[in-house]
């Protein structure tokens, strides 16, 4: 959502409760986490409506994105919930709504008779592509950040997505 | 949600089918973006199951604290929604599920009669703290990050929020 604009901030507002109350270290991973918080708000807000015009909203995007660079154009459900790294249930209704804007259909497993596939349609490859376009002429939201605090930010999250197990040896 | 692990990051393998078919600049700018998502994700699963003992969600949580650092105990709900900058709607249902755990109530405004204040309760702020000792001593979930990669991960996130109108003159 777009906010109301305040006249502090209020996340460094309370930076200084925490400080007055508790310590320098707590405050600062408070700082950080609230300021995530907030941010994804922002993006998500952003990118929501850069995509509305296509039927999509940003999880929609990514799985149709994933399809997309598959090299068979088609996924078991299970897998695309691996790697968005989401629950089957957001899997489900994620691939119903590209399903029902006609972007995806599934098929069935050729092996596996217990497994479901999403398979990509020309209409989801031309949506992919054009949506792209649009979030990338957008920056993706990223607006008004630079390259190196991008890159900044990229390699610090990364090292606390490791931190979690998410990829690695 | 703890996700399995994969034998490679996917969000750089999405790095690599961008920098091949669009910008290296909106390469940078999806993987940010896609970090973001996941590092969201990964900090609210793990704050929320540290604040499920406590009966809080982290949006509750940050309601319960907004009030106990309030000078009087209360505010208004819009003033809530306005100060976590969230929707009506969302302030409704956390308030709501503030006051069936017995840490908030609803009072009426002394002068406004179209207006409703939320107020924390003893109970409120006994688990406000004994939430808040929790969330320190986990680090709030940032893990394994240091002290200086979260003041700079703070600083460029907040050149975001700036801009997108969240504070300021």
């Amino acid at each position: 959502m777009q906010s109301q604009r305040l006249p502090f901030d209020p996340v460094e507002e309370a930076r200084r409760h925490w400080e007055a109350r508790w310590t320098e270290k707590a405050a600062r991973e408070m700082v950080a986490v609230t300021s995530i918080m907030r941010v994804h708000q922002i993006l998500m807000a952003r990118l929501n409506e850069l995509l509305e015009p296509y039927d999509l909203t940003f999880p929609r995007y990514e799985a149709l994105m994933l399809l997309h660079f598959s090299s068979r154009g088609s996924l078991p459900l299970g897998k695309i919930g691996e790697r968005l790294q989401v629950h089957r249930t957001s899997v489900t209704n994620t691939i119903d709504g590209l399903e029902r804007a006609g972007l995806v259909h599934r098929i069935p497993h050729e092996t596996d008779r217990r497994a479901v596939l999403a398979e990509i349609l020309p209409e989801g490859r031309r949506v992919a592509d054009a949506a792209t376009e649009v979030l990338n002429a957008a920056a993706f939201g990223t607006e008004p950040l630079a390259a190196e605090e991008l890159d900044r930010l990229s390699a610090t999250l990364r090292t606390l997505r490791a931190g979690a197990g998410d990829f690695g040896p």
